[in-house]
């Protein structure tokens, strides 16, 4: 596969994984001191795959979930933000501006913050009251796995996710899955990037727990990465309003997901298969997972989805615009 | 002003605010009855505009506030969401299928539903516990006003907002002050019309209770009624993938309010000046609210934003477009 090291990928799957005990730790001792709600908090990318298990949860438990911006709720505060809240955050780098200040300013108020931190000594390991290593050098996916044995356990501990033991050792296999699902699609990869890369305008379309998933890609990656512009919109959304943009020559990428809101994408596949020569449909379930029961599989979705995009389909946009993935005009560059 | 007729605004504004009473023995009512938490659950423009109040909310109740999309929480429910609960709805036709149904799903599961009907007798009528109506022709300012009455009040009768009998009492005078912000305003409509009516792409930024309005002008007026491409983003995550895409002639809209997230907005201005020559800044405090206390402005700013965007500048899109806001090729046109 294009710039892919299998092995790499497997040792990353590896170290994510060897984490579960300690993530089921910090889940029970969270339990144990007891808490009212439960907010994530953190910005861009980190922020977008926390949505899809806020998804999730709304489902799963009457535990309240919040989600807040960093940069916005140290400004604003949140009335059911507390002492008894949990507070999850992530961050790559560990020194995401935003993210750090928001984790100082929790922990100056006594709310207890429970971190993903991908470099260790970093300013939001400091500021974290449990620090959890996301020791995988890429792949969104690990960080939807720890969140998901995280949240889980805690949900599981209530009382509410009976089939979380199943779920957890499951999910050992979920790696090679996808890296299965990531040599099925490189094809696919190559071909839409050849064809889309020029394009100047992307629809970008996709529900619920996809939702994160769609809005990650068109704007950290796409927008980014890339310069390419896209707009993102829901697919309930998508009929008040930019539905009106849709013409035979506009891209439409459509990213179906697996559970109870995939009518929506259903409706959306549907109509624009009527108004665009260029819709693009990303659907998970076109992807095996082998040794992993049927009723988890909506909520491994979006894992899907990300390493096929963000992995694969990133790579190969970057192959035909010859725009380096890492290269930025401004984000990072210099003060703003 | 271009296609606006002045005593049809003061009409509308008098038959919103008459129905304040009616409006505060709906709260009173509610109150009593008692309730655990409150979901604002519609769709499109309707929704954009209850997000404005829920970030309002967040900062002065500890009431909990959820707000969901009503084609996707009719498939998925949400655990939050129970009898304890009150629900809030809004349609200005009365019958958006996503909203009727929706109502109906929450009445049949014993769910109260409040709701801003703007035409009597219509399916949504018929599904709510309480309807209030929403007389005014348009206006989005009209709606906001309304809501504001009802969740305010619910609020004060929490002993969350003692100011609210003052803030109620100048509500009355905010029409004026609009129609005077609408006056200024109109030379400032024709001239960004006219400058950035064929531009292909725009970036449309704001944040907090704000958001709303940036979401509900690019996505349900330009794009849909002028079928002009936008891409929205806050002005806290602009930071995080957009601004890659800012360069000299790229149109940035920035709608500034005047809550505690201003200065995410001042970072965006001072981003954004250095870096395209087409920033185009929507301040609201640069328009008088004489007769209201100051305490109350960044409340009102979306009233502001709401009437100079979606009635004024809309209008003189329509005027150098030559495209009719009513024309549509899809939306309601058939069934998809």
């Amino acid at each position: 596969m294009l710039k892919f090291d299998e092995n790499v990928y497997l040792e990353n799957a590896r170290l994510t994984y060897e984490t579960r005990d300690e993530i089921e730790k910090v889940a029970d001792e969270i339990t144990q001191q007891g808490f009212k709600n439960i907010f994530f908090i953190s910005v861009g990318g980190s922020i977008s795959l926390m949505w899809p298990i806020q998804e999730m949860l709304k489902q799963m438990t009457d535990i309240p979930v919040f989600s807040e911006q960093a940069g916005e709720i140290i400004l604003t505060g949140h009335k059911q933000l507390t002492k008894d809240s949990i507070v999850v955050m992530a961050s790559k780098s560990g020194d995401t501006k935003e993210t750090v200040a928001a984790a100082e300013w929790c922990k100056e108020q006594g709310y207890r913050v429970v971190s993903l931190v991908g470099t260790p000594n970093t300013p939001l390991e400091k500021a974290s009251h449990w620090v959890i290593p996301n020791k995988a050098k890429n792949g969104v996916e690990f960080e939807y796995m720890q969140l998901f044995m995280l949240l889980f356990k805690l949900v599981h501990n209530k009382g509410q996710f009976p089939a979380y033991q199943k779920f957890a050792d499951q999910l050992e296999k979920l790696p090679e899955n996808l890296l299965r699902a990531k040599e099925k699609f490189e094809p696919i990869a190559d071909e839409i990037a050849k064809t889309y890369h020029k394009e100047n305008y992307n629809i970008w379309i996709g529900d619920g727990e996809m939702w994160g998933e769609v809005y990650l890609f068109s704007m950290c990656i796409l927008e980014e990465m890339q310069w390419v512009r896209t707009k993102a919109v829901s697919s309930s959304e998508f009929f008040h309003g930019t539905l009106e943009l849709v013409e035979e020559d506009v891209p439409v990428f459509l990213v179906k997901g697996e559970g109870k809101r995939r009518i929506l994408d259903d409706r959306v596949e549907k109509f624009c298969q009527q108004y665009t020569k260029k819709l693009v449909v990303i659907d998970t379930k076109d992807y095996e997972l082998n040794g992993i029961d049927d009723e988890f599989r909506w909520i491994l979705a979006p894992t899907i989805s990300s390493t096929l995009l963000v992995d694969r389909l990133a790579r190969y946009y970057e192959k035909y615009t010859g725009h380096d993935l890492d290269m930025r005009r401004y984000y990072r560059q210099f003060d703003y």
